[in-house]
């Protein structure tokens, strides 16, 4: 009998290092083959919309996630199917017409900001882990990673932060915080961390 | 007999809004010819150094201020005299050449991010005011600032926080914080602020 794969979130606040976290996750658990998986691949699909509309969208709003087609991934990964998860692309504002076929994994890591914040998601979840980070520091991260990678000048980033992220995390994803299994530090690196989530996991 | 003069310090972190705060104090306390001090007016006098090395100081540390010439001052105008208080050039990181001539008045405000964290000024002090604000909000209101009218870089305004700004705030500033006799919001502009501490003052 196949055994239902064991799924670890790692929520925390854009810039937190959360996605860091989860990536150093699939490599310490590089022998047991997980599976990454990334709630920024579920933001909806909104090609009826100009990309003017588009940059209006708050994507800092759970609304803005496909959680019920994560969720449906989630099941059928665990009943032993492989899923296609789509794609989305930061520069257009838009999914991307490919989709990724990923097969079933006894270890599944996901990686959002809003995971811990979706009341759905929750029970599917073995291993809740909440990556804490002073404010300032995160938006320090976000500011260089959008300035850099995705294009964007720096008054955009103040913008939408001050107009969704912002407030959005002190909505939606601090209060999430209490649902975390561990609340661990993204403030600095440290082996410890992942130690310690390492210690939590069934052998 | 000459009345002591009334002396107001507004602290709080770089970019909490306190400067705003002071200016509109002094607006508001125009009929009483209030006298405007700015803590960074004092910063030390480093001509014996060169740019480079004026570049690598920590203006964030207590020691960067002359706080003995600012006590001077306000021992000076609290007994009826003029001074001259100095000038300083944030592009040049130095004092200028030139000083302002400053008279006495019964009403002295003060602006400075370290004013409460120094214990020698405390006794001057009639009513202290803490802006707090939330990081994140300073350093983005610091961020514009010094791109904008300083002529710093995204990386270098970065590199300064990180290195000086945050460790200092965590340090002095917000431990300063428990001297306040009054803290304000400075997230938000309100007229009921100036309002509370109009009422504290005496008539």
């Amino acid at each position: 009998m196949r055994r239902k794969p064991y799924i670890i979130a790692v929520a925390g606040g854009s810039g937190s290092g959360k996605t860091f976290l989860a990536e150093r996750l699939v490599a310490a658990l590089h022998d047991r083959r997980p599976l990454l998986l990334s709630q920024d691949y579920y933001y909806r699909d909104r090609s009826d919309l100009t990309f003017e509309q588009r940059q209006g969208i708050n994507y800092d709003d759970p609304k803005a996630i496909e959680f019920t087609l994560l969720i449906r991934h989630l099941q059928a990964l665990s009943d032993g199917h492989s899923v296609e998860h789509p794609l989305y692309d930061f520069t257009t504002h838009n999914r991307r017409p490919e989709t990724v076929k990923v097969s079933p994994s006894d270890w599944i890591i996901l990686d959002g900001i809003l995971l811990l914040a979706v009341s759905e998601l929750l029970p599917l979840l073995d291993l809740k882990i909440f990556v804490d980070t002073a404010m300032d520091l995160c938006f320090i991260r976000r500011l260089q990673r959008d300035t850099t990678s995705r294009g964007r000048s720096v008054q955009s980033v103040i913008d939408q932060y001050l107009a969704t992220v912002r407030p959005m995390y002190l909505r939606h994803v601090f209060p999430s915080r209490v649902h975390a299994d561990l609340v661990v530090s993204g403030e600095e690196e440290s082996a410890l961390t992942i130690d310690k989530i390492l210690l939590k996991l069934p052998t």
